[in-house]
């Protein structure tokens, strides 16, 4: 039995009234206050910001769409979904325009993936931040059950033509929001979505419709999504040229780098908890993997000296988040508690220090190295990740 | 390629101005109006109603929180998760008193599974009523992930004794809505739940605490779980005597049937939907067993005279929904459009005249039965239930 506190005392007092009414649309407690974090004192405009998932009080895998991390580059339009439109055009056969209604009356796919914004955990590339909360630094990653229709299918009823080999994708935000999407993804497990959790995608995810790239760089999986073009070119839009590019050592650019790799992290206990003693405490946290499926995830205490499996939760499902638990009896002192994780490739999660001495100082985007909690002797635990 | 209407035309117009800023915690598009359904012309006081999932505008798996299904005996109470206690007492060696967060320290599980009112389609017992909706006739069941705690490891640390077969559980509303529950269900995979779909349980939902037993009917899950007493014997509460029991034809009652046997349900089309004329159709519905995982969905157009295997979407979990599709060449004539499930027990779902052969007119619930909808030639379709 791990770390069970329970005692003696008087039980709850029996309320004697009746309680609310059924109601059509439910809303949380209001003794209830979890919210996503963005930093409000700074010059970037909150319609340009992001905003992050709090990892630390959300359970399993779904993120509650309430609190989906979101990135904006010009805010979130209000799309009324019976005028908005997708127009499918270029190198094809027949370009075709559709309403909502109509591509929600196609064949219908729901999976339950991970998105990761390509800046998670960005701060840490240069040595570990003073921040020591994973909310602050990690929470650019959430998971959802999204519902859409193929696009494979799409494109092949416009009759995409052989030449095409990337299709062009477009927000309806002001920014117009682009990037290029090469065509052997757009025809194998692309989406367009119109589903979030069961219900219509919610106003920061897209609504109503969005690009949905099982396992690539969030920014790729364009919002508000209006548009699509066969192109027998990159479009090379501002997106994937001066931004969302990794600068290498010897100045030039990694592009298109569209795969999220292997990545782990221990939510809990983690960075502003304090644990109240030696004892048993259960360590959990999530995996996941652009590439495939989650195989394994290990803890160290001892900074990567030692490690140790931890339990993964059913279902483990391909390219989204995955749970695992792991009952630490923590000794009292000082420790390095970090996870790393491997999946069906044979990838295994690497130290940071690896990805560095490969890409260098440049670039702060596609993060997945190992990420640490430092437990000290008082039970405080910080970002680990500091030298 | 099914029914793909797109045409062309002109594109949506592209915005000009900065939308919305990032937030703190989300809510849907303005646009969307999907709701429960409730009955606000009844002699019944909404503090004691139920509300209804609407499954025709649901996606995937998942059923949104804010649409979960609705039962309430007095009212949702409002509680202070601060003060909240969960007392186990009775044969225990060790009695015990529980905050939420005491037990939110403990070691976690999460789950997905189905929820179902053991009134589901009860209107249908006794032939098909004039209501023609997936969610008037059939709204209260829905799906989400669970988190909480093993209630047999609560058991463990409070020393149950030998003697004790049953736990009687009991809620904080002031109806103090109790059921029995045998110890063998409490000892297996029962939880004490907190959290539903990533985030803290619903207060129409049992919050802050909850008792969840998977696939057992939805009244025996306690909610605002505030007490679990051992006994030697059930305690013989008025909800598994006058209420929630079946009263066979010979007089005698089913009692404790907690077991959701397989069911399944074409959510789309279904009644109040209008096929606009001959073509391809998805067909698609959610199949569900509180006995184990559900192996196969078949599907009917002709009324139980010839079935055809349904596509089961991946991940297809034990006692959760599984979401299965087909597509229909429709050929205009009229047709008897009906899903039957099997599951890993071998059970198949059986016609409703199999179950009244058994049980008789007496009582509504547990209708497991195969669920019609009727097609007209014109496309409009009904309540196939009615003979």
């Amino acid at each position: 039995m791990v770390a069970c506190r329970g005692k003696s005392e008087a039980p709850t007092p029996e309320p004697r009234a009746l309680g609310a009414a059924v109601s059509p649309y439910g809303s949380r407690s209001r003794f209830e206050k979890t919210a996503r974090y963005f930093n409000q004192n700074t010059k970037v405009p909150l319609e340009e910001a992001s905003s992050r998932t709090p990892l630390h009080d959300t359970y399993g895998i779904i993120t509650p769409s309430s609190l989906h991390f979101e990135r904006h580059h010009s805010g979130v339009p209000e799309i009324d979904p019976s005028t908005h439109t997708l127009t499918i055009h270029g190198l094809v056969d027949r370009p075709l325009v559709f309403t909502v209604d109509e591509l929600k009356r196609l064949p219908s796919i729901s999976r339950i993936y991970f998105l990761e914004c390509s800046g998670n955990s960005g701060s840490e590339w240069r040595g570990g931040t003073t921040e020591s909360d994973v909310q602050r630094l990690h929470g650019l990653t959430s998971c959802s059950e999204w519902t859409g229709v193929s696009l494979a299918m799409l494109l092949r009823e416009c009759g995409v033509q052989p030449n095409a080999t990337w299709i062009l994708a477009e927000g309806a935000d002001a920014s117009k929001h682009a990037r290029s999407i090469p065509i052997r993804k757009a025809m194998d497990d692309a989406m367009v979505a119109y589903g979030q959790n069961g219900e219509p995608l919610r106003p920061e995810q897209g609504y109503p419709l969005r690009l949905f790239l099982p396992g690539w760089e969030g920014n790729a999986n364009v919002k508000w999504l209006r548009r699509l073009k066969a192109l027998d070119q990159p479009a090379m839009t501002r997106e994937e040229t001066s931004k969302y590019t990794d600068l290498m050592p010897d100045g030039t650019a990694r592009q298109f780098t569209f795969d999220m790799e292997p990545k782990s992290l221990i939510t809990r206990p983690s960075g502003g908890d304090t644990l109240p003693g030696a004892g048993l405490y259960e360590v959990t946290g999530i995996a996941w993997s652009g590439r495939g499926t989650i195989k394994s995830v290990e803890i160290t205490t001892d900074g990567g000296a030692s490690w140790i499996a931890a339990e993964l939760q059913a279902p483990v499902l391909p390219r989204a988040h995955a749970r695992f638990r792991w009952s630490w009896k923590w000794d009292g002192r000082e420790a390095l508690l970090a996870s790393r994780c491997t999946d069906d490739t044979g990838y295994t999660q690497p130290p940071l220090t690896a990805l560095i001495k490969v890409r260098g100082m440049n670039s702060q985007y596609h993060n997945n190295g190992i990420q640490a909690w430092k437990v000290a002797s008082d039970g405080t635990i910080t970002n680990g990740n500091r030298a």
